[in-house]
C-alpha cells in the first residue's frame, strides 16, 4: 500500500478507489509536539474501535464525516478529503494549555464551551488564532468558521452526553474538518482519547493521553475502561 | 506625589482631584517583556509630546479618550480609570510577534486590518485570547468587545492618515480601554512609538521601538524624527 501521509500517530494510505483512503492507527504515543514519544501495544486497536464507535454515533445523529468503516485492528476506510488548516479546540473544563496559558484553575467547568481555533503546524506548535487571522490570511472564510463553530458545538452535546452516560466527563477535544470530491465540508480526522480530555465523573481522574503525558499509570488500560463502557 | 501605579516606563501619581491623576513618561526602555531594559535619556519628553499630539487630534475626532493635556515635559494630566484587562493590538502590516507566531512574511500589507485581544498579564506574556475567552473568562462582555473593536478600527483610520501625511506607515498599535468615574467606557493609556510600529513611508525603516528592540541605531533620533514630522 503507497502511504500518502504520515502524522505523528497515523497514517493514511491510497486504496483501489482514489476516493477512499485506509486510516492506520500506530502504538505510538506522542506528547508536548513530539518531544516525548512512546511506544504503547495496543493503543492503536483501542483508538481505531473508539472512533469507529464515535464516527458512527456522530453519523446516526446527522453530523456528517469521513468515517467509511473499521476494516481490523488498527484500519479503517475514509473518504478522502482536502483539509482545512485549522483545528477547532471545544473546552466544557479548564484544562491543560488554557490553564498555563491564562493561568487559571484547573477543572473549572466553564460556564459555556469554550472553542479555539488553531493554525494547524506542528513546527509551530499549532497558535492558537483568532477569526480576523483566518479571514484576513486566508486560513478559513467565514462561511467555514461559521460550520465549523456550529457543528463543533453539535458534536460536543452528542459525544458529552455519549460520555457522561458511560461515567465520564468530556473536558475539551480536537476536531479537524476537511472537503470531500464533492465539496462538501465534513468532519475528519479522528475522536479518541488521544484528542479528547475524558475524566471519570466522580474523581476528574484521568483515563486519556493524559495519562502518558503527565506520567499517570498505564495508558492502555484507561483506555481500555473507556472503550468498555462507551455504547 | 503619591504613586499609585508604577509601569514598565509610566507611572501614575495622585492629584488634589480624585479623579485625575499625573501621567509620567519615564526614559526607560524595555522590551521582549522587560528582559532588556535601557535608560535612554530624551525619549520620556518625546513620548509625552507626541502622545499629547495624538490624544489630541482623537479627541477632535471624535474618540473620547483619558487625556486632560501636557503640563511639563514628562508629565500630562489624564481622568483616572478602571483599566479592562485586555489590550488590542490592531495590525495594518505583518510584523513582530504576528510574522513570529505563524510564520508568515514580514512587512506584507494587510488586505484588512487584523484586531488581536490580548489577556493583559506580564508575567504570562500579554497572551492572545479570542471573544469566548473574554466572555466566559469574564474578561469583557460582548458590548466592552464590539465598543473597542469599533474604536480600534476608528483609531486606526485617524491615526493611519495624520502617520501617513507625515511620511510614515503605522504598521501596527496598541491601545488600552477603562472606564471613568462616571462609567463612560474611554481609550486610555498612550499612543507613542513605544506601543505603536511606525516605518518610514519609501523604506519601511522602523522609527519606533524596534530601533531599541533590534538595536537599529538612536531610538531618541526616531522618536524626535516622528514629532516633528507630526502635525
Amino acid at each position: 500500500m503507497e502511504e500518502i501521509y504520515k502524522g505523528k500517530v497515523k497514517s493514511l494510505f491510497k486504496t483501489t478507489n482514489p476516493d477512499v483512503l485506509l486510516m492506520r492507527h500506530s502504538d505510538l504515543a506522542t506528547a508536548f509536539n513530539a518531544k516525548k514519544v512512546e511506544n504503547i501495544p495496543g493503543k492503536g486497536s483501542l483508538n481505531n474501535l473508539i472512533n469507529a464507535k464515535a464516527m458512527r454515533l456522530l453519523a446516526e445523529n446527522g453530523i456528517k464525516n469521513h468515517f467509511i468503516k473499521k476494516i481490523n485492528d488498527t484500519d479503517c476506510l475514509v473518504h478522502k478529503l482536502t483539509m482545512l488548516p485549522v483545528e477547532c479546540i471545544i473546552r466544557n473544563y479548564t484544562a491543560g494549555s488554557l490553564v498555563k496559558r491564562l493561568d487559571i484553575e484547573p477543572q473549572k467547568k466553564l460556564s459555556r464551551p469554550i472553542i479555539e481555533f488553531c493554525y494547524k503546524n506542528d513546527s509551530l506548535g499549532d497558535p492558537l488564532i483568532n477569526q480576523d487571522h483566518m479571514l484576513v490570511l486566508g486560513y478559513a472564510t467565514i462561511e467555514q468558521i461559521n460550520f465549523m463553530t456550529a457543528t463543533s458545538l453539535e458534536v460536543n452535546k452528542i459525544l458529552s452526553g455519549w460520555f457522561l452516560t458511560a461515567g465520564y466527563i468530556l473536558a475539551d477535544f480536537k476536531l479537524e474538518f476537511g472537503y470531500n470530491s464533492e465539496g462538501e465540508l465534513l468532519l475528519a480526522d479522528e475522536v479518541t482519547p488521544d484528542g479528547c480530555r475524558i475524566w471519570r465523573y466522580d474523581t476528574l481522574e484521568s483515563v486519556d493521553k493524559d495519562i502518558f503525558r503527565n506520567d499517570l499509570g498505564c495508558l492502555v488500560s484507561g483506555y481500555k475502561e473507556i472503550a468498555e463502557n462507551l455504547l
